[in-house]
């Protein structure tokens, strides 16, 4: 008979081993903040504020709630130059010195007055802000996952010293330089990791070295109206339909990319058209979540090539998004150049 | 700025008010055991038992957990006199007097390991057993949405003297009984409420009077591998494409009902075919959620008419289902009626 995971250490150490100190100070943080975040939903209101964010949400009582927690934890610790949250999507001085962090608190706002399970995305940059950087100078990412267990996901440096994922995974169709030595690659190498927060307020290792298949039938077909007015992205959902693929669509991202991440597989396309364009925000959502996916073996793209080889132009930048498993991302393709 | 729901005495109360004492007595039993299931949850493992149940399921050690919490609660309130999970499909004497329980613990296996949304279900019975009963016999039913928070649903008699909800909606072709007298019909109207558990372990009124509106374009497609060989449910989903319809599917039939009711409306068609059969049980599954579907005003369908229309023949009693806002339930019948 199976039992609970082996407790291993139940703490949230094996996320940090060997990374530099300010690093783990970080990651430490987000894990706090992420708790915190578990508390304030539990009783926030999921009522409309009544005003948007900069962006043109609608915001509710708990993106504001989840929102405040994470810029507390990053204040207090010390080693956050400076912070962007796709609620406030500026550069937001947080005092400390080392890195920068960009996140969205609480993704999910269309599905949480349900009760589904939402999230929060994290992306960690070395030193000093965003705009004009490649999202491969990201060294770190992290998601939660808040339904019935709250669960924190993290990816970064499996040797400490790593910046990005090059040569750990590659984009879908054989792009991006091949160049790096093996030196280089063991050095950048990513280890992505999936902890419980447990009642007493600490973390269980759950997966320790998540890696994702490449292939699985299974789908996720965000942005489905674009199939009205992209003819590869309805071909695309014909093809899963007539070979069978097990549908799995909450329209939340992050749940969305974590049941490939937690099941072994499968593929989360949103491709774009004329009348349904992109949504997903690069800074708070693409860039991050692309370095978690790669960091894990599979594949992102956004039509052009991997997520990871943008260079944001704006916090507000938006893009296309495939994600998942190798093969299936590649599958993707015709319908995200289509966008 | 809107806040927290008002804290309409932060108690389970309402949704006691004017029931029988046995039936109230029932009613807190299920609240309870829905507060301890949300507890085993965030710690429980979702690795396989290594088992299956009685109706063929694989066991995770969360299933038998929520399992023991349910008949833990049932069996210490006195007030029921026997007990059906899906975990263990036969009558089992709880020792009490007054009504029987019919319960899936844990719905929505095979995403709990993801993380998402997963739910429990409650079915109840005046008196004694369920085999050879109409579903319609139902006096009240609930369940639960385990997710940020732990959410319970119930419906129950408006007056507390009701025993079915003929009148209250109807099946979605118009079939049923018209004869009732407006005194019958209100005292058998049902009310569904929704409460939200307290970190405190107290419960907290959310929504005091769910209604169902008639259509709203959301659509969940369940057994969708069916449309392969049911050509009605394969133009039926590209009808819902075509219309540009909202797509939420989660694949756990708890989280996608209370999608519906919490989200103001849509459908969950789960049709079947010859080589993709019905797999959600009468007893567990279909019944009372059928009960609480059109105790708020939708309609429920299982291709030959209101689910509540149905006697059960047995314990494993499987069927097919359509379930939710009454007009997007009627452009569901030719798939369900391929079926």
């Amino acid at each position: 008979m199976a039992t609970q995971p082996a407790a291993t250490g139940c703490s949230l150490e094996p996320a940090l081993f060997g990374l530099d100190a300010r690093l783990a100070t970080v990651v430490r943080a987000i894990a706090g903040a992420v708790a915190s975040v578990a508390d304030t939903l539990r009783t926030a209101s999921v009522a409309e504020i009544g005003t948007s964010n900069a962006l043109g949400d609608k915001q509710l009582v708990a993106d504001v709630a989840a929102d405040r927690c994470v810029f507390d934890a990053l204040q207090e610790c010390g080693a956050v130059e400076l912070a962007s949250s796709e609620e406030q999507p500026a550069d937001v001085e947080m005092g400390g010195q080392g890195y920068s962090v960009a996140f969205d608190p609480l993704d999910g706002s269309s599905i949480i007055g349900a009760n589904w399970a939402v999230g929060s995305i994290f992306g960690v940059w070395p030193g000093r802000g965003f705009v004009g950087r490649a999202a491969r100078e990201q060294v770190a990412a992290a998601y939660a996952v808040y339904g019935p267990k709250t669960v924190l996901v993290v990816a970064r440096p499996a040797a400490g010293g790593g910046s990005c994922t090059e040569g750990a995974a590659g984009s879908a169709d054989g792009s991006g330089s091949g160049e790096a030595t093996e030196q280089q690659r063991a050095e950048r190498r990513m280890v992505v990791q999936e902890f419980v927060l447990l009642p007493t307020g600490g973390w269980q290792l759950s997966r320790p070295d998540i890696r994702i298949p490449p292939s699985k039938k299974v789908f996720a077909p965000a942005n489905l109206r674009a199939q009205a007015d992209n003819a590869a992205y309805r071909d695309l959902v014909l093809h899963w339909m007539s070979e069978r693929y097990t549908l799995r669509y909450s329209g939340g991202l992050v749940p969305d990319l974590h049941h490939i991440l937690a099941k072994g597989g499968g593929v989360f396309c949103n491709p774009t058209s004329a009348s349904a364009s992109a949504k997903l925000r690069c800074l708070y959502e693409t860039f991050p979540l692309a370095l978690l996916t790669e960091a894990a073996g599979g594949a992102s793209h956004d039509g052009g090539g991997s997520v990871l080889d943008q260079t944001l132009a704006s916090h507000d930048q938006r893009g296309a998004l495939v994600i998942g498993s190798t093969e299936e991302v590649a599958k993707c393709l015709p319908a995200m150049r289509a966008s």
